[in-house]
């Protein structure tokens, strides 16, 4: 039926390191299987995304059960089955210890899979797979280069589509469609179920200091209640800056990028935010792999303080308690930079730094850039222009 | 700080029904207290996504326990709060049953919130919460018709974008755009963590033929294994169906409505197909409340058989097995119009209808309209041209 293979062409060895790495894990904590039914999951463990599950053993067997869709009958580890309740029958040994994820599975779900497997002791894969996922392959850091280098395109045509007499949502709308002629995908995927958002967030002049429901950097009021976050509908003006945060995901990863622009001119304040946002960046990015993820947070916060603008970074009215985070499939994957985490920067781990104020009567200032951690700095993948824009 | 209100202007009516109906089914369940915490539900019953938890007991008490945004502070039943631990000490009496939503919560946040009432029965609150946001008020069916009138007047504008030698995708981005411009908010609420898509599915010719993972009516390969649904990026050409099948979510609420376009001419077979279509909708619009479910489905697989297009019908390589579904807040809600579905349409719920096929060498054909469930009929409020239209 399909001309295509299950692994993706290219992806046969990526995904060989990444069943024997999870494999590794399952043997070192005693495990001797874990089963995965989430999308982020499946497309982890097989490089697509499907309905179904993954279930791979500490001896490093993976059987990829799927529901849907038809056309992959007869490939290596490819099993057809209508319910999970199918799945004890295809495996050799039943594992006494079995790891599902209990981060995103549902209670009915978790205990459909329980019962799947009686006799089993349940134990959680969250921590493991968070941990495993944080630290990105060659083969992981090249699909997120890519996107650095589709986001800074798509980013770079921004000032062609403004004109004067937009409003925030139009500009927006512009915006999206620059992005996915670029290439983009559109979706954003997000740990958890709570934070909703539509293909990014672009806060123009005081709404950026609308509080919302979520711990972003920054806020916006939406147009309706039931996606209370970003823009509102109204018109871009005069000494008001237009901040940009919009989705990087172009192949399954994504990177976090934020730009700044101004219309006409701004204060001194606002230019002087920006400029330490754009600092902090820079200094962040001299910290390498063995670097306590609290380290970060707490350099930019001195930075912020040295320079007294303490009163408007991460939010004025509602202020965000991080200044940066792990991405690549999800936008909030491990490390977080926080005061208080406890995560240490590894050597391939991707974050993205946003440093950003919120300057009472003008906006939202500040880039976020994402970064690979190297051994000694962090390369920067999301190269475009880091002054405050003019768009006229 | 806001000078906004936590219930949003013109719901308070709506939102003392809803508090009212849910505190009615917990005395008939015996069921002390129900605590929500998935946006959906916080939306349903305040009006507004926020997070934190709405907590509803069976005397009609509602406490609304915000985390974020600030700026509710003082108002009627609103508590802000850190944590869910801190909701104890806010209610007068502990619940001896609670009911939770296992439907949604991960078994994390399960596990954490029964530790908050250690000592209260925990029942689920799934089937409760499906069956009450399956009928729509007046209130609810004012916001889905219009809607159906914004989802009308984005699809009137369709042929306008249409140039020869575009891709699906491109169009696709069009369509995007057309929808986000007449006010469309782009997300697209799906009930299950699974079925992951972006604005909608756009399929042109063959493309409607590739299996999803989804129990989609219709495929599409995508342009990505991350996300493998939908347009495939191939160019438009002569003698295809393009369907388009796009977000209707314009107010928190949505419509679901399908239309199908052709470019230049296409067979007959085809033509007929489409036209069956249509007549289903008009023939299961004539039954009403009271009516089985599952008789929908029968009936259309009746015609369908009796125009002896059972091949195509609902997929032709991979086929789904339903002909249309209920939705609101979300695109899957009750009832299904399945053929072991046990719903029985009620008035005041709201179902789209999608009778489609796919033909060998041309497309997908048909249409989808969504209904609202009267005493003795449906009433369509989808209401843009049915035939197949000409691109060109």
């Amino acid at each position: 039926m399909n001309n295509i293979s299950f692994i993706p062409q290219g992806w046969e060895n990526e995904i060989k390191v990444r069943v024997a790495n999870i494999s590794a894990q399952l043997r070192q904590n005693g495990i001797d299987a874990v089963l995965l039914s989430d999308n982020v999951s499946l497309y982890y463990t097989s490089g697509r995304v499907f309905a179904g599950f993954t279930y791979i053993t500490a001896e490093g067997n993976v059987y990829y059960c799927v529901r849907r869709p038809i056309g992959f009958e007869g490939e290596a580890n490819v099993h057809y089955i209508r319910k999970p309740e199918m799945i004890p029958a295809l495996i050799e040994t039943l594992p006494k210890t079995l790891a599902l994820k209990t981060d995103v599975l549902t209670v009915a779900e978790y205990n459909r899979l329980s019962q799947v497997f009686p006799d089993a002791d349940i134990v959680d894969a969250s921590i493991m797979m968070r941990s495993l996922r944080s630290v990105k392959s060659d083969f992981e850091q090249r699909l997120l280069k890519d996107c650095g280098i589709h986001h800074e395109a798509a980013y770079s045509r921004i000032p062609a589509v403004y004109h004067t007499g937009m409003t925030d949502v139009q500009l927006q709308i512009e915006i999206e469609r620059l992005l996915r002629l670029e290439g983009c995908l559109g979706i954003f995927r997000v740990q958890g179920n709570s934070m909703e958002l539509f293909m990014g967030n672009i806060l123009v002049g005081e709404n950026a200091d609308s509080p919302t429901p979520y711990d972003f950097a920054m806020g916006g009021s939406g147009v309706d209640a039931s996606l209370p976050v970003g823009a509102s509908g109204e018109e871009i003006t005069s000494g008001k800056t237009v901040m940009v945060d919009a989705c990087g995901n172009f192949n399954g990863y994504m990177t976090d990028m934020t730009r700044c622009y101004r219309i006409g001119e701004v204060s001194e304040l606002a230019l002087k935010a920006h400029n330490l946002s754009v600092s902090i960046n820079h200094r962040l990015a001299e910290f390498g792999a063995g670097t306590p993820a609290k380290h970060l947070y707490d350099e930019a916060v001195r930075m912020v303080e040295e320079a007294a603008l303490s009163d408007y970074f991460m939010g004025h009215a509602q202020k965000a308690g991080f200044v940066g985070h792990g991405l690549g499939i999800e936008i909030n994957e491990a490390p977080v930079l926080a005061p208080r985490s406890r995560d240490i920067l590894e050597e391939g781990q991707v974050v993205a730094i946003e440093p950003k104020f919120v300057i009472p009567g003008v906006g939202a200032v500040g880039i976020e850039n994402t970064y690979i951690v190297r051994a000694d700095y962090l390369e920067c993948i999301t190269n475009a222009q880091e002054e405050m824009i003019a768009l006229s």
